[in-house]
């Protein structure tokens, strides 16, 4: 059986939904007071997940210090305090809902943790909002 | 892959554990103090989970806030300020225990919600004793 | 400078507020889903106050062990899993509104706790409605 | 004595710390991250204590229902999701630092809440900078 | 389909990090402060997971004030307020990780609870550390 | 009218509450369990908070990016991942309870500070032990 390790991180930021392909009347009406065009925000909570097996020597799945790095020279030092859809790069084109967040920080996380680790995202957008990539079950 | 959209909404209920196929002595012992024929009650913390494939022009796996309104008109507005066992239909003649409780939710939004999404069921009924349903595992 | 040591206790309970002296229509205007004849209920989060000047010998105010202790055999034993209308004295001709279960906790621990020191009581009914008695400032 | 009811209730913004009469450089230099010409956001949970005698007939300091609609209707509704900065009169020439905007929302329930009750104002923008207007003590 | 309990519970304990094998350097080196000879110490939050079905006439999976006692007697007993490093047998020659802890709990209930149920133990370590075994997924 | 701003910040850390002019009895009789001779530990979670007035040109009571940083420099760097009797000067003949702590932590702050802030701690030991210094009220 498998042991998981789970870090939590935060970041700070501004974002829009917005589908530049529709006119405003349309963009209001599916992402209605998120479609602000100057923006509102957010603070993000993250949850980095790990599943792997203990090594002998440390008793560790990974070591959390070494994560809390990962996470936040590879995620929270480009996400943190920015506008997501005028500062990072893949909203650029990409709509920033916590569905599409939750991915792209899957996608990033993925090149800097070794294949043997199941790597799993949990976002809580508020605490009423919250998206997993990719789900459980 | 998949991705889950998970939906926190509170609900606050009178209710009593009770089998009424059962003589008194053993109602008591067997739900000691949540037996009370007075009825307690509880602050419950509702987290609804839909697992599905995020829509390519909203980015959405489902709209929060239609989410939100789904459970608000179908669960908040039956459950919220009421004792569950006199006040609602389910639980005339079913034990309104966290597992029954949720079970009934599950089976409520399951008729408002599409097919294509996979529906969960968290319950905290306090911050202590948590329900699932289904299982996951 | 004084000190102050809080001691956090929980107990869940059904209520209806209610003021007898009214008519239906009255109490249903006033109270609203809170005045639901068949109850409803919370998990009260309890937060007891006391301010006094440390033991030289134990560097406590209180014994926190002791003041869990007098607070469950004084309060949570009688209020939890309890409807505070028709199982606790205090409330039979009291409206069991968070303000009146505060100052009612209050006193019943002010005759408990030493007169050195003072006393305050911070109630959460949920996480949205709080009452301190007596209030700060 | 007495008694204090606190409602709480949040909203989502962006904002940018900025001062108009600086250069450039002090602001990044004062403000650092927070200057971020494009904006971040938060997450405000928004604490409003009322402290006053309660209602004999009621047993309320004040409904929390008609605190909730207040605090929506006066301040919810002109700050959720928007750019504190752009969409809030207020701080049109006013720096949206935390302590500046619980003192507007302060004055603008000051207004709103009748002078026997005294009125206080707690924000979180995270979990770890809070802002209290006016201090206790 | 199946439904899942989940039963709260914490234990305050002091421990260090620390390979036998290794020499001081290299212990200092893969676990950093964590490795303090003087030891430090984590207010643990415990989560225990049963999955199963519900008795037909209590609409139970299991009776949560007997799951509270079996964690009670055979974990909580023997982990709170000890130094696991010297006071807990499973630890005399196992490195206390949150990894090794969790999987330790996990055996020590396995035995205690019926083998109808699936066993899952989430240990958090500090609200940012989290560790499940078995791993979801 | 003052303003006030609170910083949290947390450490880890062993103790053992222990007074060396008593004999083993009266200290096991007084302490209990937190008398363990191999100590315990748990997750501190600290608010320091400085009463003031805003700054004009900045709308700050304190920049809370330095107030994090006195606290980490002169607190936390001393106090987290450490045995508070063995590692902690100012507790080698002074018993670590919750309350001198919060005392411990409020002097040296008091030093760091400038004297025109009023400055206050709370220091929650666990969720349910929590201590305040100086005391409002």
């Amino acid at each position: 059986m498998k042991t998981a390790v789970i870090r939590k991180e935060h970041f700070n930021a501004a974002h829009r939904l917005h589908n530049k392909a529709w006119p405003e009347e349309k963009n209001q009406e599916v992402f209605g007071k998120c479609n602000n065009p100057h923006y509102h925000g957010h603070n993000y909570e993250l949850f980095v997940k790990l599943v792997g097996e203990p090594d002998a020597q440390t008793g560790y799945i990974y070591d959390m210090k070494k994560l809390s790095d990962v996470i936040k020279s590879s995620v929270i030092s480009r996400f943190d305090h920015k506008n997501l859809n005028l500062d990072v790069e893949e909203f650029k084109n990409l709509n920033p809902t916590a569905e599409n967040i939750a991915r792209v920080i899957w996608e990033i996380l993925r090149e800097k943790i070794e294949k043997e680790f199941d790597l799993k995202i949990t976002l809580y957008e508020t605490e009423r909002n919250i998206v997993e990539y990719p789900a459980e079950s």
